[in-house]
This record gives C-alpha cells, sequence and structure tokens, in this order.
C-alpha cells in the first residue's frame, strides 16, 4: 500500500512521568510512557498519523467497539542493549499479523510504512522508557478500534490505529499449573481463534475464573468438537516435553501463530532438539504423565518469553512435574533473550534496530 | 441484589436535537436521543447511575474494552400507543440476559433496580423521541464495557453500563437472500456463542462480506463441527416452514434465546400452528425446497421483528422460495405488533408500560 511517509505528525508532551515512575516496581501493563500513535481511517482511508501525548480518547458512546467487538491488537517488544542502541523481535510478524487479524474481522489493511515509521519515531521519542538490562523492555501495544457512530450490525466505516507503550520488568508469574479444558472452548473451526480479535480474550476470563478456583492459573484450551487435543493457552502456544522430544500443535484456523513458539521450533531444529509438529492428545500428554515421561510443559508467548507449567489438572486429577535441572525452557528462553538482547548472533536475521 | 432507587442523578440537557431530526428519514442506528443512563463499576460495586445529555465518553487507550472485547449488550424497543402510553416488550427477558451474558464475559451482574428505574427514567426524559405509528419506536440499547487502564488479559476490575436510545422506523431491508454457512462458523460449543457478546458479532463481519460478494444478504450459521445443523443468522433466530410445519433449532450453548423467537413458538402454540422445536439439518431443508415443500423461511429478531427470506444458496446452488399469500412470517410479525402498540390482548404479560 503506497502511503506518503513524510507526514507524520509529532506533538511532544512537554512534561515527563518518567521520574514518578518506579521502573522497579512494575505490574504489568499499567504504567504508559509519554507518547502514543493514533492514527484514524475515514472515507477509505488511512489518515496522517499522529504522535501525541499519552491520554484519554474521546469516542461517542454508539462506536461500534464497544458494541461489536470490532478490535484487533498485537504484542511485541523493544529491548535495550549495552549500547544504548534499541531492538525489536521479528516485528515484520507482528505487522503482517494484526492484518491477518484485521483482515478476519472486516478491518482495512493498515499500510506498512505507517506501521514501522510510527513506531520508530514513537520509540526514539520514548526511549529513556526503555530500561536496559536482561529481562527489562517496553511492552509495545499496537492495536485498531471500530469507532463509526452507528449501532447497527455491520463492519465499521471509521477505525482508530494507534501504538501504546508500557516498560515491563521480567515477568514472574509464579509457579503456574494450568487445566486441561474439559467443556469450555476458545475457538471454533472457521471461526477467528487464529486471529488476535479483542473478542477471544474476553471469551476466557469466566472459564478461567473457575479453573483458578480449582488451583490452576490458566487454561489449556483443547478442540471444541472433541476435547481429545490440547491447543494453546489464553496468550500463549503450548509445548511439551515428553523424554527427550518436544511436541506442540500445528496452526490452524483456532490456534494463533505465535511468534515466539516458530522461533522454538528453529532453534530446536538448529540445536538437533527433535520437535515434533502435529496434534497433540490429552491421553498421550495423560499417559505421558502417569509414566514420568512428561518432562516438561511450558507456555511460549511474547509477554513471558517463556512459562514453565509445574502441574497440570484433567477431568478432576492433578499431576505435578518433575523439576528438572537442564530444561528445554530454560535452554530456550536464553537462546532467545540473547538474540533479542543482542548478546547473541543473530543467525536468521530476527533483531530489528530502531536507528537513532 | 438490594440498591438504593432513590439515587439518580439527573442532569437535563438544555437544548433538544428533536426539532432537527428527520424522524421519518431514519437510518436504523444512526441518530441518538438527548439522553443517555450511565453507570460506573468500581471498587466491586456499581455506582449511582446517571442520566446526562448524550455525548462523548472519555476512556484511556488501555481501557480493556479496545483490547479484550470484554463488553456486553442488549437491544430492545419502546413503543407508543394511541393514547401515548409507552410500552416495553418482555423488558425482564432482556434484563435477565445481559446478565446472563454478562456471567460469561466475567462481567458482574448488573442491579434489577437500577437497569428498570434507570431506563423508565431515561424514556420518560425522551418520550417525545417515541413516534406513534405502527411500526416507529424506539430502539434502546443497554451495554457493558470494561473501562480498567490495563493491558494484561485478565478480566477488568471497572466497567461503564450505558443505555443508549436511537429512534427507529419500520424496518425493511429490502429482498433476503441468506447463504447456509459451509466453512465458517459464529460459535463453538463451550464458547460465548449464547451470549450477546461484543466479540460474536464483529466475527461475523468478513464471511457476510463474502456472502454479500455471492448475492446473500445474511449467513445462517451452522453448527460449527459438521455445518450440517442450521443454527440462527446474525441478529435473528431462523424459522422454516415446511408444508405447514414450522422448524426452529432449540437454543444451546451455541445460539442465542431470543426473545421474539420464544415469544413466536409461544403464538404457534396458541394458534395451532404445529412447532417443532429440534435440530433442524441443511439436507432436509434442502430436499423441502426441491420438493415445493419449504413454503417460507424468516428471521425473528427485535430490530426488524420478523424478515421474510426469499431465497437461499448452499454449496453454489441456489434457491427461491415461493411467493405465498397468506404467511406464517406476516401473521406473527401482526400478532406480535399488535401485542407490542397495545392493540391487541396480552395474555402472556409481555406488555410492560412505563408509567408516566
Ligand atoms: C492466544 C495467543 N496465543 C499465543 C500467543 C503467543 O504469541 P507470540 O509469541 O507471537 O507473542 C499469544 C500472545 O501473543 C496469544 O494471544
Ligand atoms: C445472535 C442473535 N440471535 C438472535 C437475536 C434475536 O433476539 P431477540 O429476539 O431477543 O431480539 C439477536 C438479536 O437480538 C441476536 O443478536
Amino acid at each position: 500500500m503506497k502511503t506518503d511517509t513524510s507526514s507524520l505528525e509529532i506533538i511532544k508532551s512537554t512534561t515527563s512521568k518518567l521520574d514518578q515512575t518506579k521502573l522497579d516496581k512494575l505490574v504489568f501493563g499499567e504504567i504508559f510512557t509519554d507518547h502514543m500513535l493514533e492514527c484514524d481511517y475515514e472515507n477509505g482511508k488511512w489518515k496522517t498519523p499522529k504522535i501525541k501525548p499519552y491520554g484519554p480518547i474521546e469516542l461517542m458512546p454508539s462506536a461500534k467497539v464497544f458494541h461489536y467487538g470490532q478490535a484487533v491488537f498485537e504484542g511485541m517488544k523493544a529491548f535495550k542493549d549495552e549500547d544504548d542502541k534499541i531492538w525489536l523481535f521479528r516485528p515484520e510478524e507482528n505487522f503482517k499479523r494484526i492484518n491477518v487479524s484485521g483482515a478476519r474481522l472486516a478491518i482495512p489493511e493498515f499500510p506498512k510504512d505507517y506501521f514501522f515509521n510510527g513506531l520508530e519515531e514513537l520509540l526514539k521519542i520514548d526511549k529513556e522508557w526503555i530500561q536496559k538490562g536482561f529481562g527489562n523492555s517496553l511492552y509495545i501495544r499496537p492495536f485498531v478500534i471500530a469507532t463509526e457512530e452507528c449501532v447497527s450490525a455491520a463492519p465499521s466505516t471509521k477505525y482508530k490505529f494507534m501504538i501504546i507503550c508500557s516498560p515491563a520488568q521480567a515477568y514472574y508469574s509464579g509457579e503456574v499449573r494450568v487445566k486441561f479444558s474439559e467443556t469450555f472452548s476458545r475457538a471454533a473451526d472457521g471461526g477467528v481463534g487464529y486471529a488476535k480479535a479483542a473478542g477471544n480474550y474476553a471469551a476466557q476470563f469466566h472459564p478461567t475464573n473457575l479453573a483458578k478456583e480449582e488451583g490452576f492459573q490458566q487454561i489449556v484450551w483443547t478442540d471444541a468438537n472433541t476435547h481429545e487435543y490440547l491447543e494453546e493457552a489464553g496468550t500463549m502456544n503450548i509445548f511439551f516435553r515428553v523424554g527427550d522430544k518436544l511436541l506442540t500443535a500445528p496452526t490452524s484456523d483456532r490456534i494463533l501463530d505465535g511468534v515466539t513458539r516458530k522461533s522454538i521450533i528453529t532453534l530446536a531444529e538448529e540445536f538437533n532438539i527433535p520437535v515434533e509438529v502435529r496434534k497433540v492428545s490429552v491421553k498421550e500428554i495423560v499417559e505421558a504423565a502417569r509414566k514420568g515421561e512428561l518432562k516438561e510443559m511450558f507456555g511460549a508467548g511474547t509477554a513471558a518469553v517463556i512459562n514453565p507449567i509445574v502441574g497440570f489438572g484433567h477431568k478432576g486429577e492433578k499431576f505435578e512435574l518433575p523439576k528438572l535441572e537442564d530444561t528445554y525452557a530454560s535452554f530456550f528462553k536464553d537462546k532467545l533473550m540473547k538474540i533479542q538482547y543482542n548478546q547473541a548472533e543473530d543467525r536468521y536475521g530476527w533483531r530489528y534496530e530502531v536507528k537513532q
């Protein structure tokens, strides 16, 4: 899509909240940097993007996003290395995916140059918010919402694309136990499960609350038809280590094509870790657990990079996983983070420098 | 839930847009009355509801509704009779349903007295917007959105409940042809299809756009597992008339329990029209159409009351329905509307007067 890239409007904030922000005591997703990117779609085209002070947006209560959930988002991170260089990790994947998600929700394609120019400019302006140190990062949230002021159930004619940024520390969520879903589902065949569609997330809150009452922190979703195959968690793809073999479900129209997931698959191949991308049945995982062959389970996603899972529950039974010394989870986490923080060779061209 | 009902705050608009509004040339859902109801949830409780001039709301870009689609809504109508009395139709059903939807999305229950007192007060204040005349009405849109300013994927701690109202004329959508879905799905078993969850609607836009390119106005969704059974349309439950028998799918966790649908079933029983509530297969409907036994198809929902369907498509084949003189569609529409407009006996206690 051709767009005039010279025209990014910038209105700088006259003050900064950075001084008053405790960057060593961050709760994920609560604090935002001084600026944000905003770009409106109207009359069939995206208008000039604007960077402006982070602050409230005004919408009519009839705006379609409030009624029909026509909204998609992305999650990515910026990292600062020891030389103050700023890096993104495979940002092209997030750019492509927000448009894949958008297409499924009838949201017009966002132009590539608007995305990259806007994002990079925003990061440069708010670069002081990106903390150095292994584990620290700036979480980046691009999203699109439908803003047309009309409650008829049809695609919006107006949209707002935004990028907001939130400083993040190494993510530690405590010990995570998961429940394999038995009745509730996240996505249907032919549905929107593969999209980062806003509504997919709210749909998981209630079942997750119920799982929490049973002592689990998250749900591993199973296929809606039979509940026999393990798919993914709420915001992470899932890997299983049986013996020395790594298993993960193939992507489909029900499963998000995660950037972390596919990076792990590539690294596994590089380091000769046997990895099978295929349907993983609840039955085989339960059996492997009983036999002591289930060595590890972990989630993979941008926020936590890799989130080890220490136990799972299924049909009223609870299983604890062994505590290993050398885990695949920590191996991949270290490999990935070293690439992200410019501490290791970038063999696949995954790192993307934000030129300052 | 016990709440103090005396405390409804009212701020009246000093001007009215009614003069400048062409009530005889309305597009559905574009124009709103002078006032709206707003009620915020914070610290574990719903605060005092406010009626105030219709206008924009301010939200931070991190508000959860924008990211996770945690939002539910309702659709209902107010009618004015020849004596200027104002009537609602089975409003208790909508009140119950917004909380059923809310529970599935982890949204706290909204109190009954807030709902009814707020709605009735709002209707009284904006009563000039309700036009007399068979077919005219005021469309009422209660909805709840998640407003907590945090992008972590967990239920919001803050919400906003609102009611906005839009004057509506008799709904005529032109000739409607529907496509029976073959690949796309609306809802999963164990999912949120039975809820009026915002995200359910955006998910239908893209498949509906594709159906439009093939000459259909809407999609009749089939079960996600097999696509062999007919479920419902985007905003309407669906009825089929085969010979003199009326068929409609049972409600389930994939199908919205429509107020219009269940009212039609009750009326069918009263008027000795044979009605079967059971799984309706694509196969039997296609066969009935081939044999000339499929006499009618129609959608049932608050916006259109009843929407006759003149044809359908399946696997590349198109079917046109016969043009009958006396249709069930017009029979039920007339019966329902006469009850709604206080022109017929209300045998089931469906009418609800808004005391002025
Ligand atoms: C449903 C879902 N699955 C998996 C992931 C992991 O994807 P990625 O590695 O691209 O962050 C995410 C989060 O982004 C997600 O929302
Ligand atoms: C998905 C869906 N099905 C059916 C209906 C019809 O329900 P009701 O008759 O209560 O308006 C609606 C609209 O309200 C709907 O959104």
